[in-house]
């Protein structure tokens, strides 16, 4: 009996050890405690619910984590794409009742736009980068280059409804960062991201816009390479390549995939406190294409 | 008797069940048969050996993933360092022994940079688009717009040795995926990739310089969006969202992972034999932000 209860406990506990050997090969990778990072992996958080003004995102976060078979962790870092944020902080506009200005109506005229669309871009704009036939290049308010101010009307209900960015998209990740520790006490990164056109290549890629508890840059300035040679110029804007990753997933269409989850990157992306878009800004001094195009 | 042996199979088989429960969940959201993606994984290859002239590249990926660990399957992304290409394919150079032409002498000037340096940068030009102090910013001979050429001398041995791009960056990607195919019969897509400055924005994010049986743009043009309305813009450049992720995993420094593998995402990159790193070039007409810097 003694034997066979032995025999039982074998027959338990082999299949669980094969099944844990196979299926966790990039947890174990992790754990041999090297200082840098092997492996991680990237979630949609699917049907995830339509979000309207006054939502807590952070809260429907928490539940589609669950709906999805997954557990927040410390360590986490989640990309939000700026819509919802923007929906949810009540960013959405429409375009009656705006009375442009006479800047505004100049513009249109240079960029064939709509008056009261380039009236909506100017208040959100600091200096007006380019204007020419449907191009309307802004540095906004805030400090980000981007087109049109990032206002943008696809996946917005409504005729001639159009969503701005977020006041401050820092603190919109800050605040949802803070809610998603209150909820469930883990310490996860938010970045809040969106679709940009870049200079010089086609098509559009995904950018960190707002950033709480990840690391910015990885930087390497005055490390030394393989052969000893110390680096000086190297100095990685890690969130962005984070925020790109998450568009693979997060789709631009009917996907309703606005929430992406990485697990394995805490120690890449080292969860700190800091945030602050301002960082990833440079000035046209320090812009080495500056006078390039 | 019976009984028991009842009890001995659903006590063996209940810890398998429990365990595939937790460890697949990304695999059972994978094969439910959806139209867009949920998850992918991302592996560095650890210990990836240095790598010479003539060094079979795709055989040592092969190796590597063998060493990790890890199968070679249909639809695996693998994004390979470029100077580990470069290397392979001596794209090594001393500048001993190169004669700086006038235009390189009077560019050194601009530039602060040494003649024979900036002779290097101009065979592998196309046009310059910027000379200024410590800034030498050219579209290169296959279109890529980047400093000094892509030439750089990190992670190589010996003084006064620099490192060219591939002369063919798709070529490179392409050998290395019919090799891989070769070797072990799956059909992966390769990405060789480097990690470049970008305008406006500071520090650097890695981009896709050559592409093989990858999907370059993921096009959302005339497609619609949650509520109907007719996409205008949306073309992202997949490609360069994968060389981004994968440089998370890849470093800069002494990391020695100069090549990383995605793993799920085959339906979202989808597969295919072309190749063409030309499309993501954009001619000065069609780049929205000429003249705005």
């Amino acid at each position: 009996m003694n034997i066979d209860l032995e025999i039982i406990l074998m027959l338990m506990f082999l299949p669980m050890c094969v099944g844990k050997r196979f299926n966790d090969v990039g947890e174990q990778r992790r754990r041999r405690g090297r200082e840098y990072l092997k492996s991680f992996n990237v979630y949609a958080l699917e049907g995830f619910p339509l979000v309207k003004t006054g939502d807590d995102v952070a809260g429907k976060i928490v539940d589609a984590y669950r709906e999805n078979g997954l557990r927040v962790e410390d360590g986490d870092i989640i990309v939000v794409a700026q819509k919802i944020v923007s929906k949810a902080e009540d960013r959405v506009v429409t375009l009656n009742g705006i009375v442009p200005s006479q800047e505004a109506r100049k513009l249109a005229g240079l960029t064939g736009k709509s008056p009261r669309f380039v009236e909506l871009v100017l208040r959100e704009t600091k200096r007006v980068l380019k204007a020419s036939r449907d191009i309307l290049l802004v540095e906004d308010k805030r400090g980000l280059v981007c087109i049109s101010a990032g206002i943008d009307k696809s996946n917005v209900e409504g005729r001639g409804r159009y969503v701005l960015l977020p006041e401050d998209p820092d603190v919109s990740a800050d605040r949802c960062r803070l809610r998603i520790r209150e909820l469930t006490r883990k310490n996860v990164g938010v970045i809040v991201s969106d679709t940009y056109s870049r200079p010089f290549r086609r098509g559009q890629v995904n950018f960190a816009i707002g950033v709480s508890g990840v690391r910015i840059f990885k930087d390497y300035r005055g490390k030394k390479d393989l052969f000893g040679h110390v680096l000086k110029v190297k100095n990685v804007a890690v969130v962005d390549e984070i925020a790109a990753a998450a568009e693979l997933l997060m789709g631009q269409g009917t996907e309703k995939s606005p929430v992406i989850v990485f697990k394995g990157l805490g120690s890449e992306a080292s969860m700190c406190e800091k945030r602050g878009l301002q960082e990833l800004f440079i000035s046209d001094q320090e812009d080495l294409f500056k006078n390039a195009l």
